[in-house]
């Protein structure tokens, strides 16, 4: 399948099959996804938790409108983004880089001092927010991966995000819970929107040249 | 080559090559799949400019430190996302996707006025924000489906982006400019960064298991 087959094939599962379980080898293929996709000045400012726990998921479920694909999928994925950027998280991601690349340089002194400069001293709410938008790259990679192993799965943001938060001890970790992705496997036969036809924007209203 | 070979093989490219341009088709092949990725409730708040206009892009790169990638691309994509949600916004897309589908739900009216009562009266900066996040969704799929079209991409935040809605007349429209991804082919022997190592957290430091 091409890409643009898979993104055909891939909808918002709306019932998935709890007998079913995804493959630990295809989970971890997306997660490498995820891990390998571009963030803003590849900072990388989110984490990506796995949810397998059935009572944390049962908890998660109670916060989240009692969606059942949180505890019919059989991996949870929960992407967290830091809560505002620090100078130490800056610093660790610039010394990690000149240590992998064994190369330092003015250019990146230069850099890594903008970003010290501008980032910390900012409102702690924009900050988490650049973090967040870094996380929905990830998500769109994440969704991709996960088609591309035939693996189904579900963008959500409906749920209470100060519970989730509690519920997986994101604050003591300086995160904060942006969006969540359930893995698992389409039951067609409880599914509404399974066989509804795909609706996007025309491209005429989605796309302008300028030429 | 594998999802995760072409993610390996994509960089951010900082050096285009000014005299290649991206074939048509190809371009064709990313706005779809930015087209057909997940958004929100479905809304694709956002649109996707692509420009190519080279005294535009002249401009456009005086207002973004300079970077060079806007004039040496063929095709500067720009992810401009709804400055608000409105009713009439919110309405269109519900009306569109029972006109596609030919189907009615209470379900579906009761999902509708969810959203009516929710988002048109928050702060516009918090729909804004929302709104760039499902951009970023965009820009996640359209950097994997460049990477599959063997196409260099460069993301980029770094540009005045009150400059750049002046520009591409974005306010008329309603829209605030999120994220910009010119579209080209690496001159690599000008890019200081295509030999170096790809650097990204370690696996430990970027999943945690809850299990």
């Amino acid at each position: 399948m091409s890409l643009i087959d898979k993104l055909q094939w891939r909808y918002a599962t709306k019932k998935m099959d709890v007998t079913k379980s995804v493959p630990q080898a295809k989970v971890e293929q997306i997660l490498e996804a995820i891990r390998l996709t571009a963030s803003s000045s590849g900072l990388q400012p989110y984490e990506v938790l796995v949810v397998t726990n059935k009572a944390i998921r049962e908890k998660i479920k109670a916060i989240a409108w009692d969606q059942t694909q949180i505890v019919d999928c059989s991996h949870l994925l929960v992407f967290a983004a830091w809560d505002t950027y620090t100078a130490e998280r800056i610093n660790t991601a610039f010394d990690m880089t000149e240590e992998i690349r064994n190369f330092k340089s003015e250019a990146g002194d230069i850099y890594r001092q903008k970003l010290l400069s501008g980032y910390p001293p900012r409102d702690a709410e924009i900050n988490y927010n650049h973090a967040a938008k870094q996380a929905y790259i990830g998500l769109g990679t994440a969704l991709i991966a996960a088609a591309y192993e035939e693996v189904d799965s579900t963008p959500m943001e409906g749920f209470d995000p100060a519970a989730l938060d509690e519920i997986l001890n994101l604050k003591a970790k300086g995160l904060r819970s942006v969006v969540m992705l359930p893995l698992g496997y389409r039951k067609a036969d409880e599914d509404w929107l399974v066989n509804l036809k795909k609706v996007r924007k025309p491209k005429e209203s989605f796309v302008t040249w300028v030429e």
